[in-house]
């Protein structure tokens, strides 16, 4: 998507060789508009899938999720990072090792939002190793629902998380893939 | 908000006499229809505010803020909570206590985001005793940042934190303010 790819090069930053910064226009400021054209751009993508729910985790993924749905007209379901006395025990549950911050968060969705009619599109704004992906699909096969498909804003293709679930048979469509971030410039692939 | 009182009367779920669970539709499964008409809602409300920002905070405030801020035509920005080294120290941060969870969060938002032209409508899913937006509120004023409006899909009127905002001069507009849960079922105000 390269309205996505030109954003990232006038304004993420790079921090050494494996760290672009988006939290501009992304996933701390976030660009409406830019989010909608990336809503538009899964859904036709996703054109063809039988897609009736998207699945995202908090926090970063539930925008960009939020405005696509707009697009399939079906609901999101976000799974929660933690435990949370008002979500109940009534849940699936998952671990997810975050590279980033370095711990290991237990996510969870309740058993009421998502069984095994549902059709899943799974959306997230980042891919690097892609343990929070994998972490949402356990959850999605535990409800014995399928997943249709796994849309990525930005992902890091130098990071082995795409490729493990492509190898896996999941369709995987990320809107930016990048390659390598070479002397503080970002690579695309 | 006639269609949100509905839909709370519909599907929301009491415990006991002080808690509503509405995760079916707006804080873990979301009806992104009825965003939508939230949104609009909010945009109706303050439509003659001078509002150049969206401020909300993670998690369930997101969805709603972006999904709002279409009709606003302005970027959102959101509190992060807990430490992030992706966030970086350039942060303003305050202190808020959640009764849900019965701990302490410090929330922060970067000031490359917020700054002293910035006119911000603050939005967010629930308020009980409000201690989320003072937190807000917090940072917009250490940032010199103007407060133009408070927009609150669900307020427990019989809660302290929106008369307490109100009785300090903020315009806070809530879509639907419950006044007593009585017997388990809701009465709004």
């Amino acid at each position: 998507m390269e309205l996505l790819k030109q954003k990232i090069l006038d304004e993420g930053k790079t921090v050494g060789s494996d760290v672009v910064k988006v939290d501009m226009f992304l996933n701390h400021q976030i660009d409406v508009d830019l989010l909608c054209e990336i809503g538009k751009e899964f859904r036709r993508i996703f054109d063809s899938e039988k897609i009736n729910k998207i699945l995202t985790i908090e926090a970063s993924g539930i925008g960009i999720a939020c405005i696509a749905a707009q697009y399939f007209s079906v609901p999101v379901v976000f799974a929660k990072k933690g435990a949370n006395r008002n979500v109940g025990d009534n849940i699936y549950k998952a671990d997810v090792y975050s590279f980033t911050k370095g711990v290991t968060t237990t996510i969870g969705i309740s058993k009421d939002y998502i069984g095994k009619d549902d059709h899943i599109l799974i959306i997230d704004d980042f891919m690097a190793n892609g343990k929070a992906v994998h972490g949402l699909i356990n959850i999605i096969n535990q409800a014995g629902a399928t997943v249709e498909g796994i849309g990525i804003v930005i992902e890091k293709g130098f990071q082995s998380g795409g490729d493990s679930l492509r190898s896996m048979g999941y369709r995987v469509e990320s809107l930016a893939v990048i390659k390598s971030i070479d002397d503080g410039k970002v690579v695309f692939g």
